[in-house]
């Protein structure tokens, strides 16, 4: 295992102690590492939460900042964090609005997020919840609440972020983190398995030319492993299906994500955006807004996903928007 | 070879075409996109150039915007660019107030960017350069002329920026770029190798529990190779080297880079920071700004590299200046 880690069992706090050290904008609730928040509370808005397990940076606590989410709590590599935790995160947030949580689709962290929502109903805290399930990989059509939450959360947290900076009401910053949620489409593909530190060997194996569509950002299986195909081949694939389940018209305008896994170089995510970039010009539909990095990682994953949010006139107003974390930030203009 | 890619021949063209879908705010002198400039030339300014072998993402070209470069001659991967489209840049972004050329210290760069400059004075374009060479492993003190250029650049590149920006001449952005090379430590440590797309094989082989000290973003050797660390021991040792040869005093203040070299996990960085850090403080050193990230790569070689500035007051001013670039934002305050 090649990682640069002290003690397995330390990574996540280790990682923790580096991100206070680096980004004094955020800050932890009382001793707790892993309630991170930030450190200038707004008062009178609407809190925004998220949480979920650790290694895939930036993704969750990444976009916690000015203009998108107040607070994240954060679970170790791949795993929940707890109900407890999630509360605490909520408390500090709360300044009488009410707290959206916005996290993705997997069972442990519904869970817990339900018991915190539950126990913060009881501190008369008011709470909302938008589950993110972008990826079109993880489930048919018509059974959309089965698929996983992945790298298309950013936008949810872009739009209700920027919907609580301009001081909208809990059901308003709900109903448009819904909206960017039910307009969002993710798919994926991965190249080679990460490595948790607490396991110390590769999760799943995968041949040499090996590629698989659809895998999920913790190694979920995901549609088909096939030799791996020419870059535009396998955006032609990645994008049918998610032109399959979007009624894209001309002269549309949609929000595009390229993100990479974690191990993929930057040059390749751009080769990707090229072959995107023509498939949306062949239907008149515009790239509106175009980001290309990493934003949900799965450690060192080999891989890229390619995420569409398909905007209207309110949404692209939120995407638009100024916003400074630590792990993004957006000029806006 | 798992690389997103069609033909290795075009992977530097097709990458250039996805950036300039991507990000309106630059674009290509005539109709070679391997002269990258900024769409809107501001008139009046200093221009500032470089160039480079591509594979290093964000290196170079992602610094042309706001704040920081206007313009950069993209070689192929790990390649220089030719004289002529450094030629190009140079007269694209002349406003009558000079350029400044800055770039890493590698002959074929320093041979074509010296014809380019010579060329440019032909058409009467004054030209200076700045040529960084802060890879402390690369040669002794006192041989620094023969030191590589790496992730540390990117500092020469945000202070003279904004020192243009600011609408300082010729000689004082010349000056204060020198400043920045004469106070800039890096030191690198590679995991892995990368694969240039059209070898399609590693450039090097390290062992499954090795590491190299010092290593170079192409591959060049390092000072040592040896059984992977803990991480606290790897920064521990990158540490002595830097604080070897600085002369930081109680109360200074520096910038840190921590920069991933393609392959390792963001989490990672920030565990190697979370050392620094101690190391600073332990010495009463100030790390008044910190960027953590993918800043100047070697495709997808694991591995990382740490870069001190080490600040006065007029770099601090310098590298606080806002910046907007399509590979890096800073809002200032």
């Amino acid at each position: 295992m090649k990682k640069f880690l002290n003690d397995p069992g330390s990574f996540v706090d280790e990682m923790l102690e580096g991100i206070y050290k680096a980004h004094p904008a955020v800050t932890h609730v009382g001793d707790d590492l892993r309630c991170l928040v930030t450190a200038k509370v707004k008062s009178g808005k609407v809190g925004l939460a998220t949480g979920g397990g650790s290694g895939h940076l930036p993704t969750f606590l990444g976009f916690v900042g000015d203009g998108m989410l107040d607070g994240a709590a954060v679970g170790g590599v791949f795993q929940s964090p707890s109900a407890e935790q999630m509360l605490d995160v909520t408390k500090h947030i709360d300044q009488g609005a009410g707290v959206l949580y916005i996290y993705g689709n997997y069972s442990g962290d519904i869970i817990n997020f339900d018991m915190a929502a539950e126990l913060a109903d009881l501190e008369g805290i008011t709470v909302r919840q938008v589950v993110g399930n972008d990826d079109v990989a993880s489930s048919i059509v018509g059974e959309e609440h089965k698929r996983r939450g992945v790298a298309g959360i950013f936008f949810l947290y872009k739009a209700a972020g920027a919907a609580a900076a301009e001081g909208l009401p809990l059901d308003e910053v709900t109903r448009l983190a819904d909206k960017a949620r039910q307009r969002t489409r993710t798919m994926g593909v991965a190249l080679s398995s990460c490595v948790v530190p607490e396991i110390g060997h590769a999760t799943f194996s995968i041949g040499e030319d090996e590629m698989e569509i659809g895998m999920g950002i913790h190694g979920e299986p995901g549609i088909s492993r096939k030799t791996l195909a020419p870059a535009d081949a396998v955006v032609d694939e990645m994008m049918e299906r998610i032109f399959a389940e979007t009624d894209y018209q001309a002269g549309d305008e949609v929000a595009v994500l390229v993100n990479g896994l974690g191990g993929t170089p930057l040059e390749e995510l751009y080769i990707l955006f090229r072959r995107v970039s023509q498939l949306l010009e062949a239907r008149s539909v515009t790239a509106k807004h175009v980001w290309i990095g990493e934003f949900a990682t799965s450690m060192e994953m080999a891989g890229a996903s390619i995420s569409l949010l398909h905007l209207d006139a309110e949404l692209e107003r939120l995407i638009a928007a100024p916003a400074d974390t630590p792990f993004f930030q957006h000029i806006a203009g």
